[in-house]
């Protein structure tokens, strides 16, 4: 039996996986189909920014066109000179044959947090760096796209606008870092303070009534500034979700992406992650994690519990159970080991008509797939993926929100070695954290300090390493490892380079006069 | 505004909290009232089983009594002489004036894992030491009683019974450690393998179908038997929840329990915890957190993203999003600090005429409750439980599932001073998890090492320091310390000692030998 799954599965590689990117196999045999679709430019719509790569890389189209060479798999990075604000440094090799597009994108910009002005707010770079006043605001995004590059492209050119903005509405309060927000505000923004009589006379009390007498009691949570920042970079998150949702009506957006994204505000360093890419920080060799990633194998409960508690988001074809593998017709009545929401741990269960329906995580590690279809449980865009074939929708199980952790960079001294590195999945899968951390220190040992080339030179040279070589059997690390996943076949070797991508290092000096300067 | 909050409040401290145990201040005012009731004996039923104290400590209906006085507050222990399993210690000591009986349980059993025989299964201790033969189990088991002693009594008589029963069904794959446990089983328990044949036969190829064709690929995940037995743990803390619910029609059975539970078995050591009790390994005098708490704070997002999916749980009357205090109608269109389900930052939100509803999640640290009714959100029982004076029931937002960590004993190795804590919150509420330890180990380091009451002089030890001395104001820690909650009401203070209850320690000592012959 196994053999003949092994088979069944070695016949439809070919089918499934022709593209290669493990995130959206389906999507590439429906664009165009459906509602909406997936590819830009269908329908008629125009895309809502035209694709390209990060404008900081400065690329001609002759140099655009090299890049997506599979051949040689060049490593691009910003030109000697193109100074990235705080020394960032940034490297990114194209996928290995999978499309002529890079559906990956990045974004490195300095901007200042200001009040809210009359006239509406105004997306252009140039408006940002404009006068220099206001609360200086860095932001380094990395966004995994799949099934398309529009969602990642829309991300990486407005997402720190989002952020930018509504830091803006809380303008006043960031400017009192010593004050604690207060609960709740008038309209233009002042602390609200209730007129107590007032209010108790509006509602008298009942002795009865619930939100009177039995628990109205007091209290007042203090809520912390760093908090609200947090919350301001969920909600901008939420924000730039819905806004390609919204724009999807007139222009065409096509895809998902994972969104990772760094901010820098007032010595702290806020880093939201929203997907499988991965941040770290470097200090004095040792490793920071900085993220967890959301994988139908991390969210698997959050997932099930929503099967569970909505069933009819299953479309009648998944289960929300859990089984080690697919069960077969002809094992109705036996027990079979299976997991639900509430569950780590595994039982038995008696297999009935229902358990035979595929169930809606599946898989193992890279191959882990929701509703067999996605290998991420949080980003952004994807609006219109459904499963292959049908009419469900895999948006409702996906996430938008970001996990947030704060770094405090005055808490701790930082040298020009130290850094914070940011990759997509293509570069974890190959190199484990410690490997980063030893190759980055080894090459920024050896460079000239004071060459402001040096952290893409490091982001070049780690994925220099990361790419591997190209031989017979496809591109290999220098100890001929693919990686865990690809004992299956070599058909799909190629699929594991896709998201070998970019990289971002920059350097937690905490000098504030040096790091204005450098912008 | 604030200090009209605070005098609603002080005017309801007495009402609310008159018998002071917080988790549960409600359900002394609807004992007796609504469908069911919390109090044991009403309605004509029987007790299912008679309060006492746990066995072990074998009592007389003197010391019984005893046991209960205020004013002394003795630390109750076994008699010298009377071992229990694997050296275990146990003291235990009585709220303070809060009711006539502990709420709290605890149970210390050795029992044998068999495969299940034709005959019923028969829940008497003797039976399970009867003939020796079987896998070896240890259970240790804390319960955490709220609301009435029903739900802990019950779960401490039955719990490990069910969990050696479940294990009996796998005891023939337990023999087998080395072999990974068979995905699908036949009916006689022996491991299932499909003729594929015949299974294909049945379910012809459908191209379209996406169970067929798509997704139907080659996979099969291992299962550890570890987590066979993690998934016996969870399975039977929802066996024994149902259980509860269903002898509730023929029994008295009042109230819910925290339950922590830890499992022998085979060289690992299983801490399974629903609630808000705690257990720490202390090996080699330093601390290894096996529990994660429990409470409204803890579970927030897991308990707002259930109000969001079903509102109707909420009754009308509470709100899935969380404010930082009550809102006041005349507030109605400022803006406000909250967060939902998907947030762990803050942000401000325009208030609305829903918004006015009670918060599902409400206050903070030990105060901090679930529809203003409960403060732990995992346990057993409680089925009958409601918002006061309502018809809206806690139970669907309350999970019987135990998070289950492992300790693997013969990966390391142990001395005569490491030792499992299990405690109730009384008891970690006032003393960190490292001055448990160091007090633990100071203690045992002075102890005779050959006497087998070591560990229940610890205990007592350890529980005569929490316990603190009693002066005019209440209990006090010797440093006066009273906890981070009574700030509010010394009308209170004695809410706070509720709960320091009892304790368990016992050796990890990892020679089979020795620990078979200590029993």
């Amino acid at each position: 039996m196994i053999s003949k799954v092994k088979n069944a599965m070695s016949t439809l590689v070919g089918g499934m996986m022709p593209h290669g990117h493990h995130h959206h196999h389906h999507n590439h045999h429906h664009a165009g189909g459906g509602a909406g679709g997936q590819s830009g430019g269908q329908d008629g719509l125009p895309p809502r920014f035209p694709y390209g790569r990060p404008d900081f890389l400065d690329l001609t189209p002759e140099l655009l066109q090299y890049s997506t060479e599979h051949a040689s798999r060049p490593v691009l990075t910003p030109k000697r000179g193109s100074r990235l604000p705080w020394r960032t440094g940034y490297a990114e090799v194209i996928n290995a044959g999978k499309s002529m597009l890079n559906e990956d994108q990045a974004s490195c910009e300095k901007l200042f947090v200001k009040k809210p002005s009359g006239k509406h707010r105004n997306s252009t770079l140039q408006e940002d760096n404009g006068d220099g006043t206001g609360i200086p605001l860095h932001f380094w995004g990395v966004f995994d796209g799949h099934a398309g590059s529009g969602a990642a492209i829309m991300a990486s050119k407005l997402l720190h606008h989002l952020i930018r903005d509504r830091l803006g509405e809380i303008c006043h309060l960031l400017e009192n870092p010593t004050s604690a927000p207060p609960i709740c505000l008038a309209k233009n923004g002042s602390p609200y303070q209730a007129d107590s009589k007032k209010g108790a006379s509006q509602e008298p009390e009942d002795p009865d009534a619930i939100s009177d007498s039995t628990v109205r009691f007091h209290m007042e949570k203090v809520v912390s500034l760093e908090s609200l920042v947090m919350g301001v970079i969920e909600t901008a998150f939420k924000q730039m979700d819905d806004l390609i949702e919204k724009e999807k009506t007139s222009y065409a957006i096509s895809g998902g992406c994972c969104a990772l994204a760094a901010i820098n505000l007032m010595g702290k360093l806020y880093v939201a992650n929203a997907g499988d890419s991965r941040a770290i920080i470097i200090r004095n060799s040792k490793v920071i994690a900085m993220t967890n990633e959301f994988t139908p194998e991390s969210e698997r409960q959050r997932l099930q519990y929503l099967g569970f508690l909505r069933p009819e988001l299953l479309g009648n074809e998944f289960t929300h159970i859990e089984f080690p593998r697919r069960i077969q017709h002809s094992e109705l009545g036996k027990k079979m080991l299976y997991r639900d929401h509430s569950m780590t741990g595994w039982a038995y269960k008696t297999i009935i008509e229902d358990d035979l329906k595929f169930p809606l995580i599946y898989g193992e590690g890279k191959k882990a797939r929701v509703m067999a279809t996605i290998g991420v449980t949080r980003g952004l865009g994807d609006h219109d993926l459904k499963v292959y074939n049908s009419n469900i929708y895999i948006k409702p199980f996906l996430s938008c929100v970001p996990e947030v952790q704060v770094y405090n960079m005055d808490e701790n001294k930082h040298g020009p070695d130290d850094v914070l590195v940011m990759g997509t999945d293509g570069l974890w899968d190959v190199t484990t954290d410690s490997e980063v951390a030893d190759a980055v220190t080894a090459y920024l040992s050896c460079a000239d300090p004071s060459d402001p080339m040096r952290y893409t030179l490091a982001a070049q040279d780690l994925l220099m390493r990361s790419r591997g070589v190209l031989k017979e059997r496809g591109w290999r690390l220098p100890n001929d490892r693919l990686g865990s996943d690809l004992d299956l076949s070599s058909a799909i070797v190629n699929v594991f380079w896709t998201l070998i991508l970019l990289l971002l290092l920059l350097l937690l000096q905490t000098n504030p006069g040096w790091r204005l300067s450098l912008v």
